[in-house]
């Protein structure tokens, strides 16, 4: 691409540093800007450089949060003893809007990805598994995403956590609620006969 | 969507003001900023501000420009007589990269769009028509996408610049090179008919 102007080709090689957006998309971003009124580049930039310099990570589960310890990890209503094991802020949200579970998180911050040089040093599972030795959790649930460096990550935290004899369990895998039977993939429609479950706990939702 | 920080949330509503990018998307990107270096934010902040702040449109033919009179217009070997009507920066781009214009540009800067509230006043018409009506232009060629808002804007300027004799053109619209003709619209397709070239011409690039 040949720019007209350096100070153009600059911001839209900033933007396209951005993961899936490709040149001409931060091109039609950046243009769109200066189209705007000045105040939404402000405002844009404004929020970014704010939230990259003070946003904080809740000190127990390690969730983004604005505060040390974050609203789940002080809502004394919510059960302690129940940690589920996820791997950034979005999964926290997607549980958190099933209203489905009333226990606490532990935020990962990733997965144990040696391609991407992500090992488990960078991410936070010594603090998680020191609060599992502690003694004061009862149950664990993985709910990584089931891909090559999820099973790697639950099954590195499985080995560390195992003698102290807590309570783990994984999310269910099996057929969405609404999926036609024939488009499932073989291995989910595998494992949802393996793992069947009684007739009557399939109305349950809570 | 229910964020765990007021300033992860408002990064993200900003994020999500830019055009096709959702509110997940522009999740996904604020959190990418946040597990690379503060740098990367710093950068790409940085060169958005200085862009909004600093850019400027070339005083002949409003593209964008680091300077005064862009490189284009400033250009003693290009054809200053020829001067191709475009809507904004990325037709120039578009041009520029086929190697077979040597004329000069006049950058609309939009479309005449009644429904988006965009009237010919708001686009840079007037100082299309002086330069034409001075005498110093010997032929127009209209390069706008072939929508409803292109001809009318097409057609808005053609009224006002006929009566000074100018040659106007319009560029070629037909079958793309290599595509099947079964899969050729149908409007297309019949004005590549009526618009036939002689045959000797169809091998011609310049």
């Amino acid at each position: 691409m040949e720019f007209s102007s350096k100070l153009l080709e600059k911001a839209v090689n900033e933007m396209a540093q951005l993961p899936g957006i490709g040149k001409r998309t931060a091109l039609r971003l950046v243009l769109h800007l200066l189209k705007q009124p000045k105040e939404q580049t402000d405002f844009l930039t404004q929020s970014l450089m704010t939230m990259r310099e003070e946003i904080k990570f809740c000190k127990s589960c390690h969730n983004i949060s604005d505060v040390d310890i974050c609203e789940i990890c002080s809502n004394e209503n919510r059960n302690h003893q129940i940690v589920c094991i996820v791997e950034d802020v979005r999964d926290v949200m997607a549980i958190e809007n099933t209203g489905q579970f009333r226990g606490i998180y532990h935020v990962l911050g990733g997965k144990i990805s040696p391609i991407d040089g992500i090992g488990p040093s960078q991410l936070n599972i010594s603090s998680l598994v020191e609060k599992v030795k502690s003694g004061t959790i009862s149950e664990i649930i993985f709910a990584l995403s089931s891909t090559m460096e999820g099973d790697t990550t639950n099954f590195y935290i499985y080995k560390q956590i195992k003698e102290t004899g807590v309570v783990t369990s994984s999310i269910a895998r099996g057929i969405s609620v609404g999926d036609e039977l024939e488009y499932a993939d073989e291995i989910t429609l595998g494992r949802s006969i393996v793992n069947r479950i009684p007739f009557e706990n399939s109305f349950k939702s809570n």
